[in-house]
């Protein structure tokens, strides 16, 4: 498919184009009233996974002819769709990547794509968006509206009202930052608090706050990362019912496995996510292949840690 | 000028556009070398000025004819940017009013034609970014290559690894969210922390980090709101030295006069910003004009109370 640089388009044809991609992106919406928790447990049983496939595209990372060109990031994000359609729980685009590219129109067409080859996979947009009330709503607008996403990452620090806005879309998801395992993670997240009964850690606060007060018609969800395990155990413990979204498991059984043990139980379910280990699986023309088996490995390490 | 929809250019000559005015930012910034901390000092001498106009285009409130039309965003804040140039220390467009309406090409061309016509004034992206440092440079790509933003506002919540990425980029400025006076401010940066020596508010800790240990090349900055001047005087008081972005003021004169009162200091600059009350001063064709005079207005308040 050729990028935006080489069509002979004009740009009115081109607005034409975008309108269209996006009311079909709303048409497609109305014909699928499901709510993001009830498609989430239908593409787990479906696709039989709780695989999570992330979308980072990085065109220095690109492989073959696409190599260092930003205008082949649909081409490559669908390719990767087209490859994990019946093997993902869930797809994550990570809109920072699209953004340093001038690549929004790409996106776009790329939540097109995937609504139209994988209907029944929801779509996280992770933006970790965090703003007063009348800005998150132009951020919501953005999410929901513009990309049709089915659910966001969204940063609590600014508290409550900077994430209502989002909860207004009834049968939107919305997964607040939790616990995340970079080195910076404990900076916050993992300070006691004298001021809250029973002195929790900020992460357990914001696990209780989300699986209680705040979780006003059960759209909300938890990032937590993988590298812990017993965090997850404890965000689990403190947040039964949220569906949590985990980033940081590579293909490595050991770690995927523990992951699962202390995140998933019955009333609550985990979506794993991988991105570079199934992005980049193959550096040459064969990259969607290796994807493929890279998710298959990874789905299948993870449903085994389920049935143990 | 025309918006997208209606002009006659193809695709290719759009590319060439863009390419072009990303091209003249960088070339821009090339001959204007001065750090983000410079421009500050020097606007707010050569404009007499603290205030910082911020750029929330709201579609539904433009003015006349372009009332409703979101492909007059760049008309709408070209016009309140030529209005105030000569009275702003700052301009601090918020991205998420952009992106809402697909106008990331308005952004870009408002960036743009504010390096033009008012280079000595620097500018802001309100972004209020907070991720993982890989996504972190996605992000700082975005801001200071993509828009040439001279600073950007971020959360601290994922720690000093997700701010890191943004201070590579010497020169240029990062404002770090530490006490927000949105309803929810209290929820998590009013706590008390029982694992921090001295058991600070988590915004007092933040203050202190990024007067400290955080703020390698002295780039850092503080959000701080306007409502509680009690608050601004404890985050001046950790923070002797970093410039403050304060929102929230209006014209009324008290508030912002004790704003200056409890975040000015010789050695430390404060960022006074206002958006609607400028933007929105009148409804009519006379907006511009309606727009200079509340900047002048306030302008005049926050200088008084400088010198009170």
């Amino acid at each position: 498919m050729s990028g935006h640089a080489g069509c002979r388009w004009n740009c009115a044809a081109l607005s034409i184009h975008r309108a269209s991609a996006s009311y079909n992106i709303r048409m497609m919406q109305n014909q699928n009233p499901a709510t993001f928790t009830a498609m989430l447990a239908k593409a787990q049983q479906q696709n039989q996974s709780m695989l999570c496939v992330g979308l980072d595209p990085e065109p220095t990372r690109f492989p073959g002819n696409f190599k260092n060109d930003p205008s082949k990031i649909f081409d490559f994000c669908a390719a990767i769709v087209d490859a994990t359609a019946d093997l993902a729980m869930a797809f994550k685009p990570q809109i920072a990547y699209f953004a340093a590219h001038r690549a929004e129109d790409q996106l776009e067409r790329l939540m097109a794509h995937m609504r139209s080859v994988a209907p029944q996979v929801p779509v996280i947009l992770d933006a970790k968006r965090g703003d007063i009330g009348s800005t998150a709503e132009q951020y919501a607008i953005e999410a929901f509206e513009r990309y049709g996403a089915d659910a966001v990452t969204l940063s609590p620090f600014m508290g409550f009202d900077s994430v209502s806005p989002y909860l207004k879309r009834h049968g939107k998801g919305a997964f607040l930052l939790c616990r995340t395992s970079n080195p910076g993670g404990d900076d916050f997240q993992n300070q006691r608090l004298a001021s809250v009964d029973g002195q929790p850690l900020l992460y357990e606060h914001i696990a209780r706050l989300a699986q209680g007060p705040w979780n006003l018609n059960g759209q909300l969800g938890l990032v937590v990362g993988a590298t812990y395990p017993a965090e997850i155990e404890r965000v689990r413990e403190l947040a039964p019912t949220l569906p949590l979204l985990i980033p940081g498991v590579g293909a490595q059984g050991g770690d995927a496995a523990a992951t699962v043990r202390a995140g998933l139980r019955a009333g609550g379910s985990i979506i794993v996510n991988s991105s570079r280990a199934i992005l980049y699986a193959s550096a040459d023309q064969d990259f969607a292949v290796a994807a493929r088996q890279e998710a298959l490995k990874t789905r299948a390490i993870l449903q085994a840690a389920a049935t143990q």
